[in-house]
């Protein structure tokens, strides 16, 4: 009856909510964690990488291998914007960590995108938890990368909300707007996860209260650098507890009956004031003119998210090991 | 105890809906019609003048000035989207009417608007049925315009729903974006009524026969008139019905109670593909960083709205006059 368990790479900028993202996927018997890539997003693309690193030491889990990603955005020449006000200068709370043991593998996260779809055809799912740049090269580099992925869970996007960079955008998607648009327009199977979702999964005060009285190691772990990210909620939203944008996305992917979505098409503003916004198209009503919407293919969008039940398996996979 | 009627001034593009609001407006006892201003949208500006000036000899109210507006977008040189598939190519159902017995006032709509703002101070509402344009050049030919006016009712925009063009913009704002951005950052006390609002909003087969039965002469003219509007609700959106959008934004000026609203800062869109999208920001998060809506006045953007009383007014004013 033991199904096998499905495999998943993590493209990552560690990050508060990347670190637990990454324990809980390590703790979750139904998926199998085959390699991290890493991207600029919380940190620069070098610190997402060495983070990335230092997670699988904490974990003891030296042996996924870590390809690195981009250090650009895939339109060249574009500043990128670091969220270092939100993880801290390190993304790890500065807690000045040592530096990993680890190197990662010689392939860049493109690279080795492709070779494990092509490896594993529509076995794997990629969770993207920063900007898509690695995501949108896969797909530029290789025709059948497409269609050799099984599912692409995208967190990002703000969908009939506000954007947390700015009242338009999202960060992963304003991050690289280009990349995201390539990857929504890729056909193929995308599941956004955005922040109208994870905006619903809250770890309180509470919650953290009871991290720190565990022993479990990522618990302990985690206890310690959620301070800087608490405190950047407190500032920017006035809540008493954070956003688990990442472990959401994740546990998406893990088990899909925690969300429901609709499907459509997705495109990405990718200029002026409300560069990186997300526009959904419903298709409800059939436009007598081609717009920018038509002959594109759907992707999923994620409505709703059963938040108690999502907080429930972060708190116990975080505390029991 | 009576109360002075309030000083309404409307500008639109008739257009099927907007011989509806135009009959409602005129038969509504708590409003004054001081004057129509024209402008580009359903047909072009100068048709939209005959079709104003016809309105007003099929009212019997031709005492009521005219003033023609502008025949290009305030950006030069775009090229119209003129909504003639959803009005018929004279706007008015395709019904070759005759010439209008009146003409247009010498003065320009911006014009009008200008002088009647600082005739009337803070007593004036506009209704505004079309693209912005010539709400925008009051602004920027008098700087005393926005806070001569009393209230801008805007019907446009399309908040955190498809669009009506494309799935990012409706057709009054996608009509002149850069206007439309000027009207909503310019100060003035503007309550936009978006599409999310008029398409609950719904005159059915069933009432469009009721108003077929009736000896109004505003109901006779109108049931002429609305095949084409029906014909294409039923093509673009399967309804057996219209969306009563001009109507609903004309008694939103009449009976604020109608509506319900919020309010934060708008900026639209003006390039790119989402050229068009009304964006706006509730003040919920506070971001760290200046944002293109950071210093930007407010503005009313209405939430709800009490579909069947709307219905019920537009019915009993067009039926029992």
């Amino acid at each position: 009856m033991a199904t096998e368990p499905k495999k998943i790479i993590i493209d990552t900028d560690p990050g508060i909510d990347d670190a637990m993202a990454i324990f809980v996927a390590l703790e979750s018997p139904e998926v199998e964690v085959i390699g991290l890539t890493t991207i600029y997003g919380n940190v620069y693309t070098t610190l997402a990488t060495r983070n990335a690193l230092h997670l699988l030491d904490i974990a003891g889990r030296t042996d996924i291998p870590v390809a690195e990603g981009s250090h650009v955005t895939i339109t060249k020449g574009t500043k990128l914007r670091i969220a270092d006000f939100v993880h801290g200068t390190d993304g790890l709370g500065n807690q000045n960590f040592p530096a990993p043991n680890g190197k990662p593998i010689e392939q860049n996260a493109a690279d080795f995108l492709v070779q494990q779809a092509s490896l594993y055809p529509g076995k794997i799912t990629v969770v993207a938890l920063g900007p898509l740049t690695n995501i949108a090269l896969a797909i530029q580099s290789d025709p059948d990368f497409v269609k050799n992925i099984g599912q692409i869970v995208v967190l990002g996007g703000a969908f009939s909300v506000n954007g947390n960079v700015n009242p338009a955008a999202e960060a992963n998607i304003f991050g690289d707007p280009d990349a995201a648009d390539i990857v929504f327009t890729s056909g193929a199977d995308v599941l956004a996860v955005g922040i109208n979702v994870t905006h619903q999964v809250v770890l309180t005060d509470f919650d953290r209260d009871e991290l720190a009285k565990s022993n479990g190691k990522y618990a302990k772990y985690l206890d310690k650098i959620l301070g800087v990210y608490f405190g950047y909620h407190h500032e920017a939203y006035s809540t008493k507890g954070v956003y688990l944008h990442d472990p959401t996305a994740l546990l998406a992917a893990v088990d899909p009956s925690l969300i429901t979505y609709t499907e459509g098409v997705v495109r990405v503003q990718t200029n002026g004031i409300t560069r990186g916004l997300t526009l959904f198209y419903n298709k409800q009503k059939r436009f007598g003119e081609v717009t920018e919407w038509s002959d594109k293919p759907s992707v999923k969008v994620a409505v709703t998210v059963d938040a108690p039940r999502v907080l429930k398996l972060v708190m116990e996979r975080l505390i029991n090991s």
